[in-house]
């Protein structure tokens, strides 16, 4: 089925800023996504996808290779081919082996061929790895896909035979908040996070059900008409690319992010770290050369909004602390 | 056992006309059907597979082709034959390989031969999958399930290799909501959902009995005294299929749509987009051009009855809450 | 060890009568016995099982055929020969392997032999099948043993192969309600229910002494002493089966029915088709042409008991509610 | 280490009188022993196997056969020797195939030999099966073991195959009841029970450690010591086994078991019907012609003890309840 | 790491004790030690074994053969070797295979060799056997060691095969008892239990602190310091293995044993035997000829204290209970 | 990724004495870490694994050694090479064979080769084994692992085979006291503890972030600015190492060390014997010749905060409760 075109999509402000700010610093260390059943949590995610150039693969290369014997092969091809870039779904249930890659001694000693055959991870390569209630994934399935996020690399050992490849992908989690969460350990983990909620306005919802009607009845066209917006998305992610390894961060800005995350009670460093990362990346999209107080104050509910110690006593949500913490700092 | 006569069950409107609007958009996804023990709801969707006529299947194709060499094989029958529409009665306790399908590597390295055993999911392809007590099915399966409703296929993957044939099917899930229900998550990707309740009329009830009682004694006259009656349906759906892609929606009732999922407060877009796509298909079954308001109102129940938030300050049933929603926004 | 004759049973009146029932009617669906442990709740059947006439079978035939080749095979026998009516006990624990045959392919693949064991399904058809404790018995295997008996086909498949064989017998299960029960979805699908209690006069309680003693003493005695009440018995029997099918249900009784299970409380409609089919065989039984008001009377309390709704108002049990009303609707 | 003379046990009346019922009447189903840690419940029926004369067994058979071919096999051997009665005590977590016997068709296909490994209760055919803490050990082979107790025979049934062999044997089984019991229907197939309790008297207590240090310090004197007690036991034993067929029971007898058994409430029938095998047994160990009223007494604790219902308004034990009906009805 | 030695140890004196009166007579039946953690207290008894001379085994006999051919073999070896006194630490979490040794009839039948491979009991076979926490082994097993402990065999049965081994070993269990406890049942089968706690004199952790110190120094000056007073204990053991058979236990001493247990509450009568035996133990090892009061009370802690029956009115500890008893009926 | 240098960690002095002391005694016994998530838990351990000069290792040796034939090989490396300190993170859910090698007897058998793969212990020789969340562990595999660390041996035996290889290495565990702890039991077996927290200063934690942003920009000159920092702390190790044999421990510091103990409750005698053993490697790593109380106190908390025996009066922490004691004691 044709993807949804990126511009087209009504809303979800924090997730698109969420997934251009992984675009441009994919280390940034993956993304949850909190929010209602069907909001369409994985439909911006997908459009992204979609709208980014294709990309070069060794024909063939079931590792997603740029170049021939990058990766454990077997990756003979000679020419390359484009493909889209991948997106992943995770099924509910995937274990270990399926995710990860299975590593096959017996047959290997009985044949002496193909000992490896790739996972899930490897087909994510260079693109995007979703999974929807990821609160239902076991802890140390979880604990590893952060682990091959954060590094870019999958290695995978058995009995003293060990195979690694690049593994370089966006993650991206979501759940449902009363489905019950992940344990803050791993929470943490994830770089940035996102609230998605069902829009409230009446003209917002008919607006996208009319854009779904124009999309469902002739996608050709739907995608035509959103083509200048998609470009201009893409040019603004190109840039940032670009730009980031040269943004500065003033000292007076590192400041502020400590002072911020003291305020609002965030445990340990990855709180004000990332929101630095963020700031570079947010800083870079908009075409800066130096991380600004306003950008902190734009990227800091995506950082900081999963990493906040309960509070008994204030029962005002994650989102509601970080805003009110920020007025009465920065205002 | 001769199938029940489709027009000869008494009551069960919400059911009928379910199946019907699937019959016409197998693409609404799945039906979901509450209600008591005993109260045959799995009656009507067995009369409508007996009703449709016989589709063509290549000889020998364990995946229902319909031309040789759509399916993974051996599809090489070069005639076609006719066979009666699948109903498929999944039992309790399937596993994930008996509805499937599994692939056995062992075996195909072993003989070279028949790697991919179909499972019952290609055997219900072009006809319908009925699960009984669908809460008790393990969730990744009823996850899975609803993606091949919703995507159309298969696609099984061990260790490399991986299968992909065609699974269109009616997904008919039944119920007891006093037996434990399905997650929202999971009961939010149904499409239609009805109830079915036993009738409260003796009238009623003593017909039943009446049609039951000649249905046993002679299924072949019982058939034939019905036929007419079924043969009105069968013009019917075959309308709507033909009339279905021009059915226009108005921007109006597209307002409405919107304004009454906000009213009941329905989580995520689902409710709207799938209250549109009935509203078409029942268009269509009756002959309209475009969606009407009273269109709506008619589906409406199927469509969001079983999306709403739960609100604990309102014990009516969801059902009630429609209904009074429509009396104060419509009437 | 001999078995106790039939009519030699002190009291257990509803015991007896849902059997004679079932050997009129096998396709009523089974007999669920609710009752103190201890009270004998397999003699009657055991006692039918043994009175009734031996059958024909295929000789060799593992399927019990009556004519060589209506069976998987092999069922190369020439000549029939006599047997007792089976009588499977179910033992508790039984794999569902066990119980619906094995279908083994590897063996089949390996030495081109037998690859279908037959089970206990089998071994039962054409005669009994009693599980002490059914409520101990996994649901789905429940589920599945309800689908035999009321199809009279058992299908076991594995893999792309399938074996179908017949497999019609009287279903038996009992329980014990302190123990914990069926979910009322499984209860639903048995035909009839009966209470079987300690007795509770001096007198008969002595009487079963004196005729277990007896029995024990001189088996061959005592059983010659009860041959003619046990004839009678099978002449009855006899003349049901042959009659059944002529039996009408007049309008009057049809609304009887229904406006007694309306009173009651029955979730769904098996309650009056039931009530239907057991008043039938039971005119059958008793020489009548049609049902008459007394004859559902007299099976009311088997074919309803079980299905009634919980009454959280209404402590008294099933039994006395079901006499109450038709008490109050009939006399 | 050699065995304790059973007539040297001091006290312990109720298990001993228990023993020689089931030595005189095996089928009278089982003895259970409730009591205390470390009172040596299976002292007695130890000793009392030590005490019976050795039996005959086929040379080499495994299964205790008697005469040649009488079991699966192999039992080739053509003379008998001698072995003492078999003890077999059942280990905590035995297996069903331990238990059972093992059926090995992989090894039977693949070596055309030995295909049934016969298990424990081939071992204890023609003596005793002891089985400490019961109430541990799963209910299905519970279930099996009484099943085999009360027939003599076992059957194991794997894919078509099945063997058969003789185990007659006394069921003897154990449990402390603060450590959770047997499930009433269970408890309620076991024929006789007994209640083992710490003595209280020093000089009980004292003569049993001087009998163990006397023991301890030379086991061949001490057996000789206590041969010719011994011996009038085993005369007691041999007459009742060779009166038991002819002892008659009246029918005021008759009466008094079912007065006692309703009166103390006992569900269902097996009360009464032990009562009265136990009571024939008691008067042909008594040397007795028929049973009378005072056997009745003496035996109906055991009979009756584990069957009674729970009386939430009356704490006493099963025990005093009894007695209190004894002294009401008979006193 | 060199042993401590065993005199060398400050405090702890009824594990010592213990230890001795096992090493008289092993028969006891194990050693249960409670105790906080990390007060040593597997200490003693590794230097227990440390003291003890080495003993002669078969050279390469892995089941601790005396002599050749007493094992089920491999044993083959000519002559004698000598070895320290084994002492084994079960693991956390050993399978019942690595405890029991496994028959492996596989790899018998297809090789025609090593059918047994002798587990962690045939390694303690005439020394000492330590299970830390033995509250965290399965009950089963527990059971099984008890058994083997008791019985100085250990008979492993898997298919009709059997393998027997002597395996005679002291054992000793550590539990804390805030961890949870065995089971009564289990508990009481040991013979001796003792309390080891943190000694509460500062001048006693000192001269533990020093003694550690000096030791881990220099081992080997260390061990040479103690020397002489591991030698005393060493002639102790000799002689009290010497005398044992001879000591006498008079009347009045066997109705101080009972008159003690029945007045602490001890369900069962291995508390009287234990502590008779107990005495015997230490009265041999103090050089006595038969066993007085005094020996009595000295050994009643170890015997009983692990045997009481709770007693909710009565929260003094056990060891407190019988300090009481003794009091008031010997003092 | 480069390593951060060791002297470039902001805070932390805790963990960075522990691992200090154990860098100088790797027998202290293992560290363990309490914290918030996002410290930085790990950081120390792999600067301080970084910053040790790398360790010659026999070439291709999979066991770390250091000269050929150390190990059970295959070993026959004759040249040995230079390899950083290993560094081993464990991952969550690793199985016993993954963690301590895996004997595979059924090949050792088939093709007579490489019998024994070694695991993550013998990864971890000769370095650093890091447990994040160590309350996830099996408790059986952390009892194993605190053996292997305490006697630097790791021992596999499976069915009569072994391996032994030396395994000594740091062993760090980490754990959040919000998610679980270790049993009381294990938690005494390590050696050191340490509490990480956030830092409160504003000042500190932008000095954090200034670093972690120069490390990530450039980690060469970063590395280069703290390289003589990192030299003096290499050269107070080796300084440490080479002292530690001859440091003497007054009596008067041990009466200390059981005063302490006495008075902050500590259960067992393993605080005293390891604040000993801190305090040398502390009065090495100072250059002082003898231990003094100043050296206690400074490792008091180290070696006591997990031995403190709960108080249900006092709520202060374990910490907090240390220091009132010395202050009481020692100011």
């Amino acid at each position: 089925m044709a993807r949804f075109p990126f511009s087209a999509i009504v809303g979800q402000d924090e997730m698109k800023l969420a997934l251009l700010i992984a675009a441009v610093d994919p280390l940034i260390g993956g993304v949850m996504v909190f929010g209602d059943r069907g909001t369409g949590k994985s439909t911006a995610a997908r459009a992204l996808a979609a709208l980014l150039p294709p990309i070069a693969v060794v024909e063939g290369c079931r590792f997603g290779c740029e170049q021939p014997g990058q990766c454990p092969g077997p990756c003979t091809g000679s020419k390359a081919v484009r493909q889209p870039v991948p997106f992943v779904d995770l099924p509910l249930g995937a274990t270990e082996d399926r995710l990860l890659g299975a590593l096959d001694l017996e047959r290997a000693l009985r044949t002496g061929e193909r000992v490896y055959e790739p996972g899930l991870l490897a087909r994510a390569h260079r693109g995007f790895l979703y999974i929807d209630e990821i609160n239902l994934l076991e802890d140390h399935l979880v604990d590893l896909l952060l682990d091959v996020a954060a590094s870019g690399q999958n290695v995978v050992e058995r009995e003293g035979l060990s195979v690694r490849h690049a593994a370089r992908f966006v993650l991206i989690g979501s759940g449902n908040p009363e489905e019950g969460e992940l344990r803050p350990q791993l929470l943490d983990r994830f770089g940035l996070s996102v609230d998605v909620r069902t829009p409230r306005e009446i003209a917002d919802r008919v607006e996208i059900m009319r854009r779904c009607a124009a999309h469902d009845a002739d996608p050709a066209s739907f995608a035509a008409a959103w083509a200048d917006e998609d470009g201009k998305v893409l040019q603004q992610i190109a840039r940032g690319q670009r730009k980031l390894a040269k943004i500065e961060v003033p000292e007076a800005v590192m400041v502020d992010a400590a002072r911020l995350c003291s305020a609002v009670g965030v445990d340990g460093l990855r709180g004000e770290l990332t929101l630095m990362r963020a700031g570079r990346a947010y800083a870079a999209l908009k075409g800066a050369k130096a991380v600004r107080r306003e950008h902190l104050v734009r990227v800091a509910p995506l950082a900081l909004r999963h990493r906040l110690r309960r509070d008994v006593l204030d029962e005002s949500g994650s989102g509601a602390r970080i805003e009110r913490a920020l007025d009465e700092l920065f205002a």
